[in-house]
């Protein structure tokens, strides 16, 4: 393969029979919610995008503000606000039903419209005829929430994906407050569902998610919302991305053990609150798939899985087979480099 | 972003407003066809599986044993034969053809079944109430191509995917021939569609594709074979990958001009006869959209566009636009590092 695996920085390689095919760098950090990095490779006082990786922090507004209770959300529907979900029936579903409880419908959403993420999910929306509506798109429970917000504080939702809406201010408020950092308007580009995204250090992101994942350094309220966030999300898994996709199948077998979010262009972040670490992850390249081998391996280094298929899960997840479209083995994908260290890697108690 | 930023290796960025979101590395041989370099980064002798980018060259048997006059193929089906396309109706289609002109059907393709790569051909597929067959499968031109030659010269095409059957000897020796390596029956890896997937150094490759694209120390049938096939994958573009797929646009606009082929986790193989030039990319991270940033901006600085249509398409190609689901614009992708030293490259002529 290339140029670089030898190099430090490497964290996951991707097999073909017995070459390195590719291999993927970034940099991690795992750090506790007092800011003792327990493990850090890489540069990780580099503002990266988290993108999609906090949407947990950016719904603490629903639930502070009370929108959440006062429109009568369920938890299914508090863990879709949370989701990069995959636009199966019932991610569309709950998108509408939270919508519904605010007084308004799918018009209002404003992250635009999409393919389900889901490649099963779309065929069937194929085969029905249908087109896909905002309601598909992987960011409608955190848009409607953002609806709900702004509907229960009585500021109009319209313009809700910019920087200076109400309720963006306080989503904004609330992911620097957490992650401690100076987030500035200004100063921001655009995601991939046109609300505003803001570069922040993994330093930061991971003690942002020890913090998310222990309440430590929040005020009463936010330490509440919190909790109940990661409770709904831990009770339905499914909500926060779909059928087969990793962050379901991880926080299946590891309930409130782990909370684990991915955002796109590589980027992971997760709380294991038992141990109150928060991890955040940043692939160079972008790819999702290393993203995800890399913080199985942190994972599974970190938590001791309960029963049996809870580690057989992470086992698939850190170091998952490649087989062709025959089913023939052709390869594997595996955390390597520093990620070979991790046993180095110590919890203070 | 992460760590490499400043890094010699990066090929490719890609932004989001005004920061580097993500960026990719690789190594690129440019290389005439008596193997003098015209530019070269990253290291070039370390084998990387070509994949589906020598597909080309896999195809040459089919016109050397005469299989391809034999069963009266025609130009765009032996552009298919080279082809990873994108499961369109004229693809699979043109795939079944070429099977019942060697007396078979689909059911002796072993290349496995998979959903059209092209979204809207997977999407009308489930809307019409079909599954895929192997006539979808993106190679699956390849293999009716292998099917064809084995029947031409009389042995049973079951099992052509094996390194030993008499079909994927020729392939293989096709393969060694034209990019001067040895490639060992018993130290190969499996690609995707099942066939032996050999590790070959860049160097080779890219001399390998300055020979094919202008015969140099080709015999005569072999040169024969070279031209004709480049000629009917000129005149047919959408046969070697389909709707708006970087190998089609590229070559639609530049003809026989330049000859660009796609191989799986990042690699693009390419000639551009006019110069007597072979490319060869391999980004270390397997990423398909920075192998093409990278392959279109070598492509645009050693070819010159014939008109105000081809200029632009190479400018698309080489940076192009990310906008999101509203179509907003959010950042772009671009080549990078060595690449901005390619105006020192020269073509000895």
């Amino acid at each position: 393969m290339g140029t670089c695996t030898m190099d430090d920085d490497v964290l996951m390689e991707v097999t073909r029979g017995d070459r390195i095919e590719s291999s993927h760098r970034g940099a991690v950090a795992v750090i506790d919610a007092d800011g003792a990095i327990v493990f850090e490779t890489g540069n990780i006082d580099i503002p990266v995008f988290p993108r999609s990786a906090v949407k947990a922090i950016q719904a603490l507004p629903l639930l502070e503000t009370g929108a959440a209770d006062q429109v009568g959300l369920t938890d299914a529907e508090l863990a879709l606000a949370c989701a990069s979900h995959s636009g199966e029936p019932d991610h569309a579903t709950a998108a509408a039903s939270m919508l519904r409880k605010a007084g308004r419908d799918s018009s209002c959403l404003e992250c635009g419209s999409h393919w389900p993420l889901g490649v099963d999910a779309a065929h069937a929306l194929a085969a029905s005829g249908e087109r896909p509506s905002a309601l598909h798109n992987n960011c409608s429970g955190k848009h409607a929430g953002f609806v709900c917000t702004a509907c229960v504080i009585g500021v109009d939702p319209e313009g809700y994906v910019g920087p200076n809406h109400l309720v963006m201010r306080a989503v904004t408020a609330a992911l620097a407050e957490v992650t401690g950092t100076v987030l500035d308007a200004a100063d921001h580009a655009t995601d991939g569902c046109s609300i505003p995204a803001y570069a922040i250090p993994l330093r930061s992101l991971a003690l942002g998610f020890a913090r998310f994942g222990t309440g430590h350094g929040f005020g009463p309220a936010r330490a509440t919302a919190a909790q109940r966030i990661r409770a709904a999300v831990a009770a339905h898994p499914f909500m926060v991305a779909g059928t087969g996709r990793f962050d379901t199948e991880l926080m299946t077998a590891f309930g409130a053990r782990a909370f684990v979010k991915t955002g796109a262009e590589g980027v992971y972040c997760a709380a294991l609150p038992d141990l109150g670490l928060g991890l955040a992850v940043k692939c160079d390249d972008g790819a999702g798939r290393a993203a995800q081998v890399v913080t199985a391996t942190l994972v599974r280094h970190f938590l001791r899985p309960e029963d049996e298929p809870a580690a057989s899960v992470l086992d698939r997840l850190a170091r998952p087979e490649l087989r062709n479209w025959n089913g023939t083995r052709v390869g594997e994908m595996r955390g390597t480099g520093p990620l070979l260290q991790l046993r180095d890697a110590t919890v203070r108690r």
